[in-house]
């Protein structure tokens, strides 16, 4: 931020305005106090509002600046892992309502977004390793060099090469080029998603917030085995992908909340379509399908293979 | 809205939520309680939301729809022939924040707008003039057939002729669907909002709820001053149009607001670009100039010609 100010100099008249860091700062509430703020700064369309911050930062005033006198254009500059490689990317914005998250939302691009990669070293690891998720996630997604690249991490180091920040990127900005509206090829970034988002919310919910990407990385495990459990993927490849999940993340998870806990917030998912639950399964690594489901059933199993009694 | 339902009969599924009618629907707290409401009736995104009521209710309610898990489908049935003509179609949403009009809001283009000529003959006076007043914007920025079909009209009938709706909801169309995003062409809509809106928000704040209308017809007649002031339009095409909107509104419109009251709103404009205020300023009926001005001397010139003393 001192080094953001300075560098700007005199060029550049700015207004700072700082909020809450995390899910605490993505509310109807914050909004409004950023709104008022804004009007009383008298901003007009032809200003710009920088989000610096994690991926909450950009989600909330991504929201923002997309609904101030109907869109201003906005500049995203992440500083975590997690918005580097997947918040900050695509347009999705949003806040959270009553503990559920992203119902208030757009779907609007950023005019910039500035991935200034030295700002990872300032993680804490939970950070750290809940942008990984993400770039494991894209791994899983697009298979080939970037799932070739991360077998060569060591997952007790804590630091990502630039090559696989690059490519983790590029993954996600093809793929929303390729459907920004998420009217089909996108929906595959919602991998570890529907379940993951339960978890979060569920999490929420009992005061006990937990980092997005590990809340990703327990719904990855839930939906490859779920995938396994339809029948889509093979053991082999199921075993491949929760041998790097567990390899990362084993030590860190919190545990899988009970069940009871998670199952209400899967029916205020955003993914969900004529009362049935959307999933992005992996056939194999590089490989999805959508699949639409009403039952709970196999959910219900797949995910209780993770929970300790 | 009983009709409606009747209409509907058993075929869909309907929730009914209610709300209060008029600019007092439009807040932030408004749309909190719909977006929770929503929440709560398990709303996806492949659920429709309908909004049935005049210009506020459409604003409202399309940003609610447009913001609701990134945006749901939202079918308008204006009620108002202010609604009709003018704020169901095009896009435009939005609520107040501070007493300053549409402050946060999209621009998303509803499904499907649902015109009932039959809800006219519910309207109070107020409501109708304050209709009529787009409907004569429309026909001052389209000349032609409509301008011509205008004044055949008495103002003292509080009717309006099928032909005359149709046609001014086809000029709102034509110039909506060129322009869409408000780039050039859209801009001439504004015609007596500039001033129009700053009236609106001083008699909002001074708690003289003004309707919208009747604040554009009183904006409509400063604004074709000032184009005369600036050069623009010529004394004889200036007389045509403020003959015409005199005949209509002299005898219902509230007094002027004290310009310094006035004044304030007009730097809270969303048309402000580069600190400027944006008038759309007629050259001729049919033809339109946009024009960017600092100076406010011209304005406030054009504005006193029509404060009593």
């Amino acid at each position: 931020m001192p080094q953001l100010i300075e560098a700007l100099g005199d060029h550049s008249p700015l207004d700072i305005i700082e909020v809450e860091s995390g899910e605490a700062c993505k509310s109807p509430e914050v909004c409004f106090h950023l709104w008022s703020h804004l009007l009383e700064l008298e901003f007009t369309k032809s200003d710009v509002l920088v989000c610096l911050g994690g991926g909450s930062v950009s989600d909330m005033g991504g929201f923002v600046a997309a609904t101030y006198k109907r869109g201003i254009s906005c500049i995203v500059i992440p500083t975590t892992l997690l918005a580097m490689t997947d918040a900050a990317i695509g347009g999705k914005n949003g806040v959270d309502l009553s503990n559920v998250k992203n119902v208030i939302g757009t779907l609007v691009q950023p005019e910039v977004v500035l991935v200034y990669p030295q700002f990872c070293s300032t993680l804490s690891d939970a950070q750290f390793l809940s942008g990984m998720a993400e770039v494991i996630k894209h791994g899983i997604i697009a298979g080939g060099e970037l799932w070739s690249l991360l077998q060569t991490l060591s997952p007790q180091v804590r630091e990502i090469p630039l090559q696989i920040l690059r490519r983790s990127v590029e993954v996600k900005l093809t793929i929303v080029r390729e459907d920004p509206l998420e009217k089909g090829r996108r929906k595959v970034l919602n991998f570890g998603h529907t379940i993951g988002h339960a978890i979060e919310s569920a999490a929420l919910h009992d005061e006990k917030a937990i980092e997005h990407g590990l809340a990703v990385a327990m719904g990855m495990m839930v939906e490859v085995k779920l995938a396994e459990r339809l029948g889509l993927i093979s053991s082999n490849d199921t075993n491949e992908i929760v041998r790097v999940l567990q390899a990362w993340y084993m030590d860190v998870l919190p545990n899988f909340p009970n069940w009871k806990k998670v199952e209400p917030f899967l029916s205020h998912d955003k993914k969900v379509e004529q009362k049935k639950n959307v999933y992005a399964l992996p056939v194999s690594v590089g490989c999805f399908e959508i699949v639409y489901t009403e039952s709970a059933l196999d959910v219900q199993v797949a995910y209780n293979e993770f929970v300790e009694d």
